[in-house]
């Protein structure tokens, strides 16, 4: 029987069985509003209906305690104002003969691209996910660092202009603030309801500022969007150097909905801006992750 | 036999006789020049000269390639322009059956602190050592975190405002370009030059502005040294909420030349800046080194 592996994210669960880091089933539905209980019994079904398993991993979003497989109150999950303790949940509505783990999304996604992915064999990587925030995992000497609150690469929220724009967080000049899809849509409009015309608005209208907006906006050489994706590389080059400084990584991956959409060449822009700032003999290299949307589900099952 | 600790530094070679985390007999001399067979035989003869030793730990300048033994071409040693076995020299002298490693520097006072110090007792520790430069240690998990490069823990290099003041490695906007000893006198006589009356250069003269220069003009309430202390205490706070959000550590310690001489209300300032950058419900503690001169000895003895 399969390692499963659960993405749950704020909009939709992804459930895959999971054989040797490749995915041989898989399935998902739009994540069930009303709490924990109808998440847990959603994740029972789409579990058995890719052939049931002994070992079931989840990534959730937010802070988890890996080790008890509690979420800590997740505010991208609704209903979810207290702890949840998921692992317990899951294996009982399993039939409790199912062992469950549970991690922070990111984190598990992170996980995927090292055993997997983009960084497999490497020792010490940092894995930057660029969506609509940004968040981090952290590989060091090949295990995920999780850290006394649970918090750890939390990259998103390092300083690289103090007093700079504001982040989604409300503290201000963090990586964030300038990369984070949000954040980056919010100035958009800020700069467009200032009189900059950018097809950035036009091409979204009044719906969310998606990740495809972005690259349709820069292939057309639009200055708005053209600016702020600079802003975006430089922000990043200046945060991942001081990441590298600070914990010393041979690789750095670049994943996300954002990172993924503006692809190889962003990435490419990142590595240079990131090379810029370090010592001349720095060997780091910054790479596009290589498991797109399977990221969550493989990395879930490789928590086992 | 006791360990014997050696702090190798650019001026001066302390060395010491260790028990249980205590230095019982001391010794010291300038750094001889010439290179690094002066240097051995120095601490050779330092090491007989209180009892000798069947372990010795060294703490030296620069990049240390730890598991060799190797001390990496050291800029701030004279004559050390290649790669030395300093482990295997330092054996030799002492008559090859005498065990010896070697680490960085800071690496090894953050060592000291955390086994002996104020850090003792705690799993996940940056300590940040505030001198002429600005350097760094990582302790995770209750181990000295060395990384691929033997580089980790560079905090001074971390960007707290990108494009911002010039550092001593010739980047911008660094920690160091704000709080380094180097940095401040640099901008202090900046702005002395361009018309600013301070006590800091009317106290320092034509010499080095040293760490007790500044604490007295702050004592004075001087109006340069206050705001460049202000700045440094800014740039330390965004460094430092960077750090935690990236790695996830319980404790800061702040040591070296500048944060020993300027204290516990430095620290205690370092702390607020600290935790005003970071959520609400943070429990990161900044507090000051305990052993003072003798970290690097202690910390050196600690490697075995």
């Amino acid at each position: 029987m399969a390692t499963v592996g659960v993405d749950l994210g704020g909009t939709k669960v992804l459930v895959a069985a999971v054989h040797d880091g490749k995915v041989t089933d898989s399935t998902k539905r739009p994540t069930p509003t009303g709490g924990p209980q109808a998440v847990v019994a959603a994740i029972a079904e789409l579990v058995e209906s890719v052939g049931g398993a002994k070992r079931v991993g989840v990534g959730a979003p937010g802070q988890v305690r890996h080790h008890e497989g509690v979420v800590v109150a997740a505010p991208n999950l609704e209903g979810w104002d207290r702890d949840v303790p998921l692992a317990e949940l899951v294996s009982a509505a399993l039939g409790g003969d199912v062992k469950v783990k549970v991690d922070n999304d990111v984190n598990v996604a992170v996980l995927g691209e090292h055993r997997h992915g983009a960084a497999k064999g490497v020792n010490d990587v940092l894995g930057v996910w660029v969506g609509t925030g940004v968040g981090g995992g952290l590989i060091l000497d090949s295990e995920l660092r999780r850290g006394p609150t649970g918090m750890t690469g939390e990259i998103g929220h390092m300083t690289v202009r103090d007093g700079g724009r504001r982040c989604g967080c409300g503290k201000f000049g963090h990586i964030e603030s300038y990369a984070g899809r949000g954040c980056l849509e919010a100035e958009a409009r800020r700069l467009s309801a200032a009189g900059s015309e950018t097809a950035l608005v036009e091409l979204a209208g009044g719906a969310r500022m998606k990740s495809s907006v972005f690259a349709k906006a820069l292939d057309r050489g639009d200055a708005v969007a053209t600016g702020l994706i600079d802003e975006a590389v430089e922000a990043l080059g200046a945060g991942l150097a001081s990441a590298v400084n600070l914990v010393d990584v041979d690789l750095i991956v670049i994943g996300g909905g954002l990172g993924d959409r503006l692809g190889a060449s962003f990435v490419g822009r990142v590595e240079q801006a990131t090379r810029s700032r370090l010592w001349a003999g720095s060997t780091v290299r910054v790479v596009p992750a290589a498991l797109g949307d399977d990221a969550g589900v493989i990395g879930a099952a490789s928590l086992f």
